[in-house]
């Protein structure tokens, strides 16, 4: 590499650098409204927050990051080719040129109309009135649109939206990979129901105190990995993760007394989060080296931790005496297996948020293929709710009684989050590929988890995926890590053996 | 005012706005980085400070804020008369002007020496080793001695140095309202140690349980009249408040759960400066009309609601039988009186901190008396242990048994803070003028106290001080609201007064 080559690229990532260093100086901010902001200081809070996004906003779309790629392509560095600067110029050129083709005036209509839309959207769903929500409904996705048309996308307006979450995700592909899943996952639904097996809930909804539920949850997400000097556990409304620098992230959950699986798995998914942004390469960050590949493949960790590990047989031979210990009212005469099936409780029901392992998967490929019909222009907004309840008596077999816990139950369309769905569902599969993979790399998983030992699978994790950052789209790594391209296999089989094993089919 | 003029000032005002809203999400950093934020996040927190702090000052010492300025003064904008838009123009040209006198080379040469000579401090005085902090101390004040001949001064370099935490004030004004305080000081604590009574200081050092301490702490600040619905109490090692934005006020303390005054009194101490916060004028947020007057006025405002109220007969009336319930272990068999004195015990003591509202000043003096002359040339670093030893016996009777509880306790010289100390008896001296007329405006003060009632007091507050933010200098504003100039003879009247009744003298 030349001189010139090397002066351009460390100017870029200066400059690129502050621009990440900016952004998680709002994640904080974010953070701090989300968990201990005083009530009225909100005002305020949205005037900081608009003034860090404009300052990142104009450093980022400065000419002179456009002139410095372009140089540095001309120079030689090629966007194709297996090393860090290269996927970083790749990475940095992709969202660039989408920054730069945004209109000023439609990034701003686009953030007045969210907020607008969004209260709409709470009082809809509060009525479960979805004809007052349809006028907002229709002006976002119209800029949302709108925004689609001025990116550009390969084949169907809704592939711009994936491309934000998922880069180089397209519409087709996801069909066919959701289509194969649904299917098979319908079908083992309805054969878990007609099992007859049923665990007992009532013993995850007793007495669990507060204070002992966040001293285990605290307890379980250090041992699986998360890094308590690195990182914190708070408490929010809508639990999240944030990585707001190398060795600052911070999860959140929230507890109810009557409701172990909330929180406990909460903090699981959200430390899966945590421990993948805390092994991410600290030599690379604010550039796309540094950063998680996608919201896929950020998604995997967590469902792979809360799921795949924290409600599997080998993770509670370890945890359950601990669990007796500290809750003996709700669980000295509950058996292991008692307690085991109960967290693994599988049943169709309205609500995404609240629904099992197994059928969380299919309210996201509902979502899927009605965001994808009324964004590309094949089903009307004023049809949703009927659309909505059709497919949901066909996939689940029940029918919401109203709105609120049918369309109008998410926030993410009134925020104009049109592209974000899927990757919960893509989550799911990476994570059952990689997980699948591990399982055949490392002798022993299971007995390792029963003994409390996790470092063998963060190890992994660490080596085949955290250390790359964004070197690899989505579609590569897995497909380097697995060797294996993305498919419903992996999931399914996953699923067939637990539940199959569980509830005898 | 011609329309050019309008469109000036709120070109100046939108400016200088960001530069506040920029430095107030770095006060939200500093705040998390003194309450909440993972240990191992230091590094990438410092990379944060210090790219908004670079932002900060870039957008205020652009030229065109020194172009609008002039321009401003010279269509006729006079930074004398007594309007909103005159004191601003003033304050903002007088840090503008000093600001872009400064050399970056002398800014950064000072904020890396002053990272390490806190170090080396914190080294010395575990050792009680002033030898090795004194090439540190001595780098800083040349440091210090520079910006002061870079920004100028009228008389004395140390002027230069109280000009950025007390603006307009001089060594030669200080020094003649403190000689004046010394004397009379000096008498009345000799005299309460002749007077032989003494408190039962065991009374405050009996187990009180943090939760508890915690929760009075909290009743207290809010009856006051701290607004949690704009604030915040939080746990920290060095108690602070931070205004994080016009409805976002963040106090903190630490509790001792066998000492009582320390966490309590704090509380109120920082409830105190949360107010003045919480009642500067929202309206001019971000330009000196919305901000504090000085250090000194700010401290008056805590200095009067932890001592003059907070530790007053009447205070305790209302508070006293709360005070038994919270804590009947430790204070069921003790009088209200017997509480009373043991919250106001005098003596003298090694350690600022530490000490009461009397002596308290006594170390101030001091500690002014020697750093205005090291800083004026007067006094060699060298020879101050000695003088330090020296000034001490002569003022509190006893000396040091090392430099750790002598010279070197206070973090302040490492830190560059010189011309600080004297800001902390500034505000007992002008709380007990404010507090001397709000007694003679308002009828029945401490009956009113008495009855858990301070909406009085603190409406006079608000109207008298708060609502004028910057408008007039502390000098000014101590006439306008008292009528007299800066004197010792009203804290010297509350404490002959107070501690006269107390100690039969």
């Amino acid at each position: 590499m030349s001189e010139k080559t090397k002066a351009m690229l460390a100017e870029l990532y200066e400059n690129i650098r502050d621009v990440a260093v900016l952004r998680s100086c709002a994640s904080l901010l974010d953070w701090d409204e989300r968990t201990y902001m005083p009530r009225n200081a909100s005002e305020h809070r949205g005037n900081q927050m608009a003034l860090l996004a404009g300052i990142a906003h104009e450093r980022f779309v400065a000419p002179r990051i456009g002139e410095l790629l372009n140089n540095l392509i001309n120079d030689g560095i090629s966007i194709e080719s297996d090393t860090t600067d290269a996927a970083n110029i790749r990475e940095i050129k992709r969202v660039y040129e989408k920054a730069v083709k945004l209109p000023k005036s439609l990034v701003e209509e686009l953030s007045r109309t969210i907020i607008l839309s969004q209260g709409a959207w709470q009082e809809a769903r509060a009525k479960s009135d979805f004809a007052s929500f349809k006028p907002w409904m229709e002006k976002v996705v119209g800029l949302k649109r709108r925004q689609a048309e001025a990116v550009g996308y390969a084949i169907a307006p809704y592939d711009a939206m994936l491309d934000d979450f998922e880069p180089g995700m397209t519409t087709a592909a996801i069909s066919e990979v959701f289509s194969g899943l649904r299917n098979e996952l319908v079908d083992l639904i309805s054969k878990i129901a007609e099992s007859g097996k049923r665990p007992d809930r009532q013993i995850i909804l007793r007495l669990y105190p507060v204070d002992r539920q966040e001293k285990f949850g605290k307890e379980a997400a250090e041992t699986i990995g998360f890094d308590f000097k690195s990182g914190r556990l708070d408490i929010t409304v809508h639990p999240f993760c944030t990585g707001i620098g190398p060795a600052d992230v911070r999860i959140t959950t929230r507890y109810d007394s009557n409701h172990f699986p909330q929180a406990f798995f909460g903090i699981l998914h959200e430390a899966g989060h945590g421990i993948y942004e805390q092994g991410l390469p600290k030599e690379h960050y604010g550039t796309p080296s540094g950063d998680a590949a996608s919201l896929g493949i950020h998604e995997s960790q967590s469902r792979m931790w809360e799921n795949m590990v924290g409600r599997s047989r080998a993770f509670w031979q370890h945890f359950y005496p601990k669990a007796q210990t500290l809750f003996p009212e709700a669980l000295k005469s509950v058996s292991q297996d008692q307690f085991y099936f109960a967290i693994n409780d599988v049943r169709p029901s309205f609500i995404r948020v609240e629904s099992d392992e197994a059928t969380y998967n299919l309210h996201i490929l509902l979502r899927f293929e009605l965001e994808s019909a009324f964004f590309n222009g094949d089903l009307n907004i004023a049809d949703l709710p009927s659309a909505w309840n059709e497919k949901f008596l066909k996939y689940f077999g029940i029918t919401p009684k109203n709105d609120a816990e049918g369309c109008l139950q998410d926030v993410h369309w009134s925020a104009g989050l049109i592209g974000y769905f899927p990757t919960y569902t893509l989550g799911n599969l990476y994570a059952a590929q990689f997980f699948a993979r591990a399982t055949a790399d490392l002798a022993n998983l299971d007995q390792s988890f029963s003994s409390g030992d996790f470092r063998g699978l963060l190890d992994w994790l660490r080596r085949n995926i955290h250390r790359h950052g964004q070197r690899y789209r989505a579609e590569q790594l897995i497909k380097i890590v697995t060797g294996q391209p993305l498919s419903h296999k992996s999931l399914m089989d996953y699923m067939k053996g637990k539940f199959g094993e569980l509830y005898g089919i």
